[in-house]
């Protein structure tokens, strides 16, 4: 009853909470770390929630990547998304099974991935890029997490608009997201949202003032912090350091101008 | 080709950014506001995106509502899970379409109509509450979102266990956590991820410590702020107030014991 | 050995967390509160750390008023200074005992109360306002934390300069902070620090600039957030909402041009 | 009438944002840097303002160092205070010129010499601290800053109690405030403030549950977070990363218990 690893499955290798890793697991190879050698051969035909033992005796556990697990794991030309940015992007966007979703900056197929695996099996996302490069590290990283059936890439300029029209919704990743709304509106179906992601305050600014006067309203614009706790029986307390900022989130809805 | 409002369907009505509702069109009913009494009648068969007159002349917006809008609207007989934990639960938990999920502690059902969203079409989400008065509310909140097909309400005590078996994700929102992971662990996948919300400190050391002795591991405890952001032409700043907090939420996978 | 409390003295008069205020002991008053009458008479002869009892029979103890007591009861004409702040800028500018400073924006004059009575005895601070209306309310405020003889106001336009020559630091609050860095420039030793604090990211973004354009090196902009824990045996989390935003801060040294 | 740099002064040598030292100016040193070599003979009859070239015909600036670089630049066997918490310390328990302070646990000194600096030259500082080898280091630390002479030096157990009576406020920056609780308040005044300076959330609740139990009120515990912001033209947003945690402060007021 239980799911048995195949060769090609995806895997994440944990021995503690700072060493794991996502692993494809490859009959052929064999997986070097300070604790020993382990053979993912011997990984074939367990069950998610097993161990292997390295070539030194230690366990290490074979458990369900989450797609958090295989963003750490991209090929990164491009800065990634945060899951922190990404859960609020899906949800301020509605992006779930059966939408339409057109993306604007695919860089390193973060969001990509994940907007992927929602929209299925009904939906389909279409993402554009200029960047020919970041287009094939976005196919192969996308390929790993089983949702590239469900992506159109387009190695085209998101400035000159989008080929698809009433789109669910658009999300932009773009350094100059005012340059791109206006084509956003066009393939945005009326009511519905558009997000986009900004590291600079600067950029937010131009991004709110260009929505407001083409016919977005609804703008809002949030920061997300994650910290992470050390739990430890008596002594838990927030971790020393974190990520102080990624970028800002804005959103907003398309009206129907007269 | 643009869809057409129909008598029962769920708008966003926004007049501006503090005064916008959710509202079931309702061809017999007149809204209420301080700009005027806006007839829903005569927002069928507009299109999301147009503008309705209230009686004093003022426009309001149709909008699109997302899943945050909804859940504003939530009645709550117990606190509501705000976006911004709800985000990195669906990423963290592998929540999409096809999964199979237990939620123990249904609550007013927010959290249970952000999963049921993600799941569909084929996939299923069975939520837990020993409180039918809370179970009662949940499913008035969730049916509105279309997506309570995709759920089985079952009015039992989680502490209990669960009757499923195998799941994908499992997601506690209960004041005694500890208390539902033996029987967590019993019906979740191996290698599967488990969830845990909870407002205090201590709550989060004890669920911790509870993982760890129940063959769980990779446990993480994170919180997540977020701040909203005020942007205008030349003066831009973050807003004045904020949640400071809701709750702590802490992740781990479930291994094999010997 | 105990100091006894005279007429004329301020106390913090505390009955719970929630309910505390600053009180000016005088005589001839009486204090109402949902309690019960306090008759502040009574109050005189007693000891900080006793208590008083109401008309009702409560307990309100009488405290030693800390300056940020003084501050949440000072008169507000402009929005106040929050320990959080004063304190980054007291050590940041230097202020200590013997100083010698200058405060363009005098406002509430709630910095004012602050550097003041840590400049004493051998220092000065010297505070510009052009408005006559704000520095009367700050002499009010500031009279009250016993400062006042250390204190200079000066009703005059900080856009012009200031009297004094050669202080140890400077601390700007007006929403100009670029216009009157060249003044600051000319009464500041050199290699010595100026502050500023700002609302919007936009005034921090000129005010760099302008320093950097104006001989001040070692600029460094920084926020400050306080969140409040509710303390409770097992039952311990941040309190619910904080102030999420007060304003940034600014520091930089003086160079010697050629 | 300006100041010269004399031998054995301290001064903040600057060559840019990241890289600046706080130095002990001696005739006969000379200071390596990747820009090249200072003569700090040289620096000897300068303006603080001005800069010395070195070797490589670099400017290195002079400034004058605020206490927040002697902080930096302190040895410490222990965690050292931050800023952004000392600030609140500071303005919490009204340290100034002219007070009586209690400090239990010395440490490094960075508190200790923060403290000194305000209460001189009137007031004076009392540290405990059992390990004579922290006591020896903080004695050379706080030497640098100038206020020894306010300090006064116990290498004796806070648990035991302390030697002074009828101080202004006490300090606590030890592993277990609750022990040092009940000697704390024999020496306080009455109504007087009480802080500590924790890591863990458990410590705060073990603090704040002693307090409540010994004739303390007015008890509040809180942290406080620093950002850091990247200023440039067109590109301003806070850095990437930050100081996610230092440890929680509580305070409290002392009352006489019949």
């Amino acid at each position: 009853m239980m799911e048995k690893i195949k060769n090609g499955d995806y895997i994440l290798l944990y021995f503690d909470n700072r060493r794991k890793w996502l692993i494809n697991v490859d009959k052929n190879k064999k997986f070097h770390t300070h604790k020993g050698i382990v053979d993912l051969e011997r990984i074939i035909g367990l069950s998610y929630g097993e161990f292997v033992e390295s070539s030194l005796g230690y366990r290490f556990w074979i458990l369900v990547p989450s797609v958090c697990n295989f963003l750490s794991a991209f090929e990164r030309p491009t800065q990634i998304i945060y899951p922190k940015d990404a859960g609020l992007i899906i949800l301020k966007l509605g992006i779930a099974s059966g939408k339409r979703i057109i993306e604007a900056g695919t860089g390193s197929g973060s969001l990509t991935a994940i907007m992927a695996q929602l929209v299925k099996p009904n939906g389909h996302l279409y993402t554009y890029d200029i960047n020919s490069r970041f287009l094939n590290f976005a196919k192969r990283n996308v390929r790993k997490t089983n949702a590239i059936d469900f992506v159109t890439f387009e190695n085209l300029d998101a400035k000159e608009g989008f080929k698809e029209s009433d789109v669910d919704a658009i999300m932009i990743d773009l350094a100059d997201p005012w340059n791109i709304i206006p084509g956003a509106y066009n393939s945005l179906k009326g009511g519905s949202p558009l997000g986009s992601f900004s590291p600079t305050i600067n950029q937010v600014e131009k991004t709110v003032l260009a929505l407001r006067s083409n016919c977005f309203i609804n703008t809002e614009s949030i920061e997300c912090l994650v910290r992470e706790m050390h739990i430890e029986k008596g002594k838990s307390r927030p971790t020393s350091r974190m990520i102080a900022h990624t970028g800002y989130l804005t959103f907003a809805n398309k009206i129907i101008s007269d």
